[in-house]
């Protein structure tokens, strides 16, 4: 134990067996460059290091083979011998197919390469791909993988590569000569990754990348089935720096069939993504003249309009009230708010540029990143009563975040962007309602949307701000509030802001991809920096405790998965594409553009198809296949009756109908906001 | 007539005979002090000059004096000699009254002193108070007088003093040490204003005041029988200078009586000024962190949302698409547009100050001043057909414009603002139609609003750019639909825009005091710029008109408008006070509540009165005085019965109604926007 506490650092460093012959079987055309002197200097001085490691660890393992008891999964508990067994070889006497998938192990809490003795009385967990810790394990040993291969064959300099929660992915600096060549490797003339397609077996050997490392690692690259690499980007390092490294993402599985399903998982999620959606129904696009910020089409407003009105409909139930505040702020409030110094990066500062002082102000304005502080200006504008409390304010106010534009990309990241922001001024006392009337908002409304979650509560982090007493107290108001609510929700301690506990949302969309989007947060430091008080119930004046809350989040972003997650067939409520109304001949085209005029009126989104080029079966067909949630067919009958006949866009015919009673059902059912309007018409 | 022209220049000086011994009345503390010597010696050359004018004006009227024809008002003509007869001479000959109340004549166009001889064959016409040009010749010559007393006791530079269209200014320079003194002689110690009451008799004269001006003038200071002083401002004579000047607003009539009914009227205006309301009412509120933009309260974001509520639901009958636009630019597109040439210094222009170049632009950004801009690129983003015009695009978009921060004053003047804005893009063949529909859609909502309005026609300036060919199609085309519309207008020619003519609105709110709102405005420059183009029906790429159109104009000013129109008794579909619920004792507190949340959720604004200190007849009357269209009150009858016994706010009883078929009938009333709830309910 004293030698292997004493050797940690340098068994810390990566040596996967599998890979010390290492070969790109697509990268056959690249030649392998003569390794230079430094390269093959390493490795003589880790070979040497290792040598005597094992020869200690021989030792060790004669001088300390006592038995111990090792617990395994499941509660069987069998013996082993201290220093000598392996989790591996436990595995292999529990099945063969856990010693194939086992990825690596946790010993005592502690993650373990498989291939490492046990030390002493053990609790022993397998970590396979099923767990995120396994995937991790997967992800971190692909990223070496990846970094071997650049280092060999495209002489780059190695800087970080972790496993992410979706891949991995290694930064790199190329240098630009390197750069160019490098890059010729990485793209086929023919336009796809040459690259990518690494299938590991175990008699590759990874020949000559060292590199200082924590693990755990795989027992051999031969655990990787398939490997793809994803994208590239360039990254700065710094704010300073002047040359980017290289961004090379990747994901890899233990088996080339759950490559191949995550490709096709991945396939169908391209052909929903939004912005494929978003050009092809006309929702939004973007223009290089406001970067990062998104035009609107009057679809896309539909859409955000309906999303905003369900939020308000929600606010008036709730006892939320909305108000509007300003845009621009001079810096001093972000001074006074503390965002100045803790997110100033993402500040839109602006100094402007006038030179009337009269017209001009002075001082330096910034665009707002988010509402509170304008909320607790408003709060403290006048004096407050615990009467009136709690006051809950809620705003849809443009907000403005300084992203690396590297990072932009549709709606899901953007320098501006709207929320369903509002904030709650409660008294202490009044905390535990509060909470557990937002997480309630925050059901209905994604039960509304479709949307299974998860909740996660993130605790007091180590560098905290305020009194522990009253952490302590908020964090358990907010436990009980989950526990109450019957979600499902993980502990994550210590993964709070500085500023106060808080609770957050993961959404799964349609095809089980997870998003963060709501957020309950409490702020202890706010109402404080503010100095907002309220006379209390006996006289004295007291400070009242601050929640961010939002449901949606960024309202662009909810509206990018929700794209996603209909694959662009809207609810009748959210629906750009409500009613198409189609005459049989040009002689009902008259009492055709009526009915689309008077759904119009309705607020009901509805178009006209008079093309004279197209049979009636085409146009109903093309009705449904642009997702019109209900075809509006009239002939000779339906005009002399004033009626329509109605299909639904999965084409069930729903007959002949009133004209009046039918967009009144349309009505009534886009209030309800169902989310089957089509099967319940 | 020769004699005249040469000797012009000098006539033009004032000579207004009636102010030669001027005196303050009410300015009796303040000490005369000893003329400068610049002054006598001013004082001294202009007696010399006018003795000569004097002299060789009555040498012409000697050698001149031959008889003329003067056509007087109403249609008569008499007989006049040439250089002699005076338009007062034959005023005295019509009417005493008319002698006593004409402010000045105009002569075959011309603006003449009535004092000025005739010169030949006239047209002649008396200004009197009722008109706007005598309106503005009393208030000219009150300037003067405002400048003389300001040179002659507080030894003011003078600089500009015009008429305006309510009232007059004198802006003059008094440096810092005369400023002081100044400010002591203009402020009484008891803080009324001392220097305002000058009652002007005519045996008054305004000893020392020369000034270059063209007149006309007042025959003398007795003409005006009250002058008020209003206010003091600093203000900057350019961009650069390094001291202001002090401006001084004034307002005069032709009788003590009439300045006694404006200070009447200004005082009922003051009592419903939108700044005090809005304290009153708690609408809204301003800060120092954020100047020139408004902090909306709830009940202030109530009255916002349903004025665009209100609009949207039109735009959705007269088919206009909303949609939504970023707030900030590159400049490039305000260069593109030319709002950089001609609008410069009133747009927030901003050097973005972060240091990371990936996360924030090199370029300059700009805060949008208006929408049409990105409106065009929208238009542009696609190609577009004839079958898709018009194109109809509306954007609620805040606005930023750098006004002067002097010029600031509640929501009349904001550096922050959202307009009901919208852009037509049309074929120049639907331009009528699409006019005609602009003025429909302004008539209409001016009507729920209940705003009397008036109309005008602003035609081709002398600078204009374009074919004059378009031009006179679209003045023709704007003429006719003004024509049509029933409505009454007036042509302003040559006061269109260099880029289109146009169509104002003016509006009179309850006190009859003018606001400009909303605007019709054609534009052959932006679509020129943005080189927007329209596949014609032939084939052949088109260019669109566009058409800028408000009807609220900026929802702040209209909302300050609105404010002091209705004095803070709104009709219900705006109020922020719909009903007040009140219940009898303290065991119907619970039904109460019920009743009052059942309201909120119904999207009503409803507030609860359970003050245990009043009585239910002192919360009744308390509940009117705010304005709430309704009291809901509810004994133990009621409880028990789930009723309501409902009142008006002018106290009217309305009885019991059912709890249900009471919120239907407000929603009902609110949905139909009616002015008059309370009496139709």
């Amino acid at each position: 134990m004293q030698l292997y506490q004493r050797w940690r650092p340098l068994l810390l460093v990566l040596r996967l067996p599998g890979l010390q012959a290492y070969k790109l079987r697509t990268l056959h055309e690249a030649s392998m460059p003569t390794p230079p002197h430094w390269l093959v200097e390493r490795l003589g001085l880790f070979e040497k290091l290792w040598a005597v490691q094992v020869t200690r660890l021989a030792s060790t393992a004669r001088k300390e083979a006592r038995t111990i008891k090792v617990s395994l999964p499941g509660g069987q508990k069998v013996d082993a011998v201290a220093w000598n067994t392996t989790p591996y070889q436990l595995a292999r006497q529990m099945s063969s197919t856990l010693a194939d998938t086992a990825l690596a192990a946790e010993v005592n809490g502690e993650s373990y390469d498989l291939e490492r003795p046990l030390e002493t009385d053990s609790d022993l967990r397998f970590l396979t791909f099923d767990s995120p810790e396994g995937k991790s394990v997967l992800w971190h040993s692909s990223a070496h993988i990846l970094g071997a291969a650049a280092e060999q064959f495209l002489g780059a300099v190695l800087c970080r590569g972790p496993s992410t929660d979706r891949g991995f992915y290694h930064d790199f600096f190329l240098g630009k000569e390197r750069f160019a060549s490098g890059w010729q490797l990485m793209h086929s003339p023919s336009g796809g990754w040459r690259f990518p397609r690494i299938s590991c077996a175990s008699s590759l050997r990874c020949g000559t990348l060292v590199d200082l490392c924590r693990g755990p690692h795989l027992r051999h690259a031969g655990q990787i089935g398939g490997l793809k690499l994803l994208a590239t980007s360039s990254v700065w390092r710094s704010p300073g720096s002047l040359e980017p490294l290289q961004r090379v993402l990747g994901i890899s599985f233990p088996t080339p069939e759950l490559l191949r399903a995550w490709e096709a998982q991945r396939e169908e999620a391209e052909s929903r993504d939004h912005r494929r959606i978003g050009k092809e129904q006309e929702l939004f696009f973007f223009h290089e003249l406001s970067p990062g910020s998104c035009f609107f089409l009057p679809r896309g407003t539909r859409v955000y309009n309906a999303l905003v009105a369900f939020i308000r409909a929600e606010y008036a139930r709730r006892g939320f009230s909305e108000v509007k505040t300003p845009t621009v702020f001079s810096v001093k409030l972000w001074k006074q708010s503390g965002h100045w110094g803790h997110y100033r990066e993402n500040i839109f500062a602006l100094q402007p540029k006038g030179s009337d002082p009269a017209r001009h102000p002075t001082e330096t304005l910034a665009l707002k990143p988010m509402n509170c502080p304008a909320h607790c200006l408003m709060f403290a504008h006048r004096p407050r009563s615990w009467r009136e409390l709690p006051v809950r304010l809620a705003d849809f106010g443009a907000l403005h975040r300084a992203e690396a534009s590297g990072g932009l990309g549709g709606l899901t990241r953007l320098w501006r962007f709207q929320q369903d922001d509002a904030h709650i001024f409660c008294a202490p006392e009044q905390l535990q309602a509060e909470i557990r009337g937002c997480l309630d908002f925050l059901c209905s409304v994604y039960a509304v949307l479709g949307f299974s979650f998860s909740l996660s509560l993130s605790t007091r982090p180590s560098s905290f701000l305020g009194e522990p007493r009253l952490w302590d107290h908020a964090e358990q108001v907010l436990q009980q509030a989950l526990e109450e609510s019957g979600e499902p929700w993980a502990l994550k301690p210590g993964d709070g802001a500085f500023y106060g506990p808080k609770i957050d949302v993961h959404l799964q969309d349609a095809l089980g991809r997870p998003h963060q989007c709501g957020t309950i947060q409490l702020d202890f430091q706010l109402p404080m920096r503010f100095n907002l008080q309220y006379k209390g119930q006996a006289g004295a004046l007291e400070r009242p405790v601050l929640i961010h809350r939002a449901v949606l989040g960024s309202v662009e972003r909810l509206l990018a998965v929700l794209t996603e997650s209909c694959g662009g067939k809207w609810p009748l409520w959210l629906s750009p594409f409500q009613v198409a109304v189609i005459p049989v001949g040009t002689e009902q085209e008259e009492y055709a553009r009526e009915i689309q005029q008077s759904l119009q009126a309705a607020g009901l989104a509805s178009d006209l198809d008079t093309d004279p080029g197209l049979t009636l079966s085409r146009k109903v067909r093309r009705a449904q296949l642009t997702h019109y949630n209900f075809q509006f067919v009239v002939g000779q009958k339906e005009q002399s009756k004033r009626t329509v006949n109605i299909r639904t866009r999965d084409n069930r015919r729903l007959g002949e109908w009133d004209l009046t009673a039918a967009v009144q059902r349309l009505l009534e059912l886009q209030n309800a906001r169902v989310s089957n309007a089509e099967e319940v018409f």
